[in-house]
């Protein structure tokens, strides 16, 4: 059995979502971060970063995973899905794996940090990260002008992405001028398997979601 | 031949590290970050996120590869060097490649430019980068306590922390409450083949060096 220990955040649904799209048997640990469980021993032991998701596979002597984009990579790997067998677009896949976890994960989390959470107003830091999360998404909207999805077939590239991209609003970052980008976000949006990932570990309420995710951030920062 | 396009820069150092440590002929191709040629159409046709490096491998239909995590990753697999056949150690090394790419660099980065770069002096937004640049040096730290290198043997982890970790000094962030980070970064260092990387594309004076990289930090906020 898998076992994923996770919390409402992009990082946490990019693997409920492939988890979802494999169809295979997992357990959910719902891990708070307003209780700051991800820095509880117990929890460093198995993620030395102190941060969710983690994935165990019980079934390979509990081996435990983090890093969500080592942990999509070890998932397509273990069951020969949403990675190519080419050896370029597997390396491709991986390029744009390595672009969503360097580049548009972190800048839009600052740009969530500073539009959302940050005690001071800081209109030149958030121009900063608005600017450069847009740039990002011009550099989606490029790939996706000639493509439906970043490389080839539905991959891990496509579910790395996808949930930054889907927190554009709450990060304060402007996507309506990347219409190719928004044409793979509807069609993305649009699979049940998505949908149904998105609901890991726990269907929250829209008033409840943003008020956890205040919290979270507020404890993030502390 | 392998074409490396590349700057003085930690995700450039990287893949020059790794290249000198396997030691096959390649070419380099400096790219000017001052004269923004990474932003060039040919340039971006090879590398569609436009930053360096950019990985050409002639010898497979001049394949092009961007993103300094998955040139280490394909690197290492075309040679089978620098990274474990055992499949779990295989996971461990890119689940600390990706801890890498999504904190270590991104964070030093952001640290760096706000201690050296950004026009406004903002004392809240440096200690934010600082105190999680040294979170995440505490956890090298506990995870290099009980092991010579982060994975096994050296590995295209160490490679892809290593010149981030160097650059502590540039970055602002005080490496000295982390011994056995220090003693890592000693041992890794002394290695001939990682001082021959630190060399390309071109080796620069110190003053060259501090001149060079403040203009482009300026180019790059520009």
């Amino acid at each position: 059995m898998l076992e994923l220990l996770t919390s409402e955040t992009p990082n946490g649904w990019k693997v409920s979502i492939l988890l979802e799209e494999l169809g295979v048997p997992y357990k959910v640990t719902p891990i708070s971060l307003t209780d700051r469980v991800q820095k509880q021993d117990w929890y460093v032991a198995l993620n030395p970063n102190g941060r969710i998701p983690t994935l165990v596979d019980h079934d390979a002597g509990d081996f435990a995973i983090f890093e969500s984009g080592a942990i999509l990579l070890y998932l397509a790997e273990k069951f020969g899905r949403f990675l190519s067998v080419d050896p370029q677009d597997r390396s491709r896949v991986i390029q744009w794996v390595m672009w969503q976890m360097s580049g548009l994960g972190p800048m839009m989390g600052q740009a969530t940090v500073f539009n959302r959470y940050f005690e001071e107003k800081l209109p030149s830091v958030i121009d900063r990260y608005v600017r450069e999360s847009q740039r990002l998404f011009g550099v989606m909207d490029a790939q996706l002008a000639t493509r439906d999805y970043l490389v080839g077939d539905y991959s891990i590239a496509d579910i790395a992405c996808f949930p930054w991209v889907r927190g554009h609003d709450w990060a304060g970052v402007d996507m309506s001028g990347f219409p190719h980008l928004q044409r793979w976000f509807e069609r993305i949006s649009a699979r049940p398997a998505v949908q149904r990932g998105l609901l890991v570990p726990t269907p929250p309420s829209d008033e409840e979601m943003a008020e956890k995710t205040t919290k979270q951030g507020k404890t993030i920062l502390a």
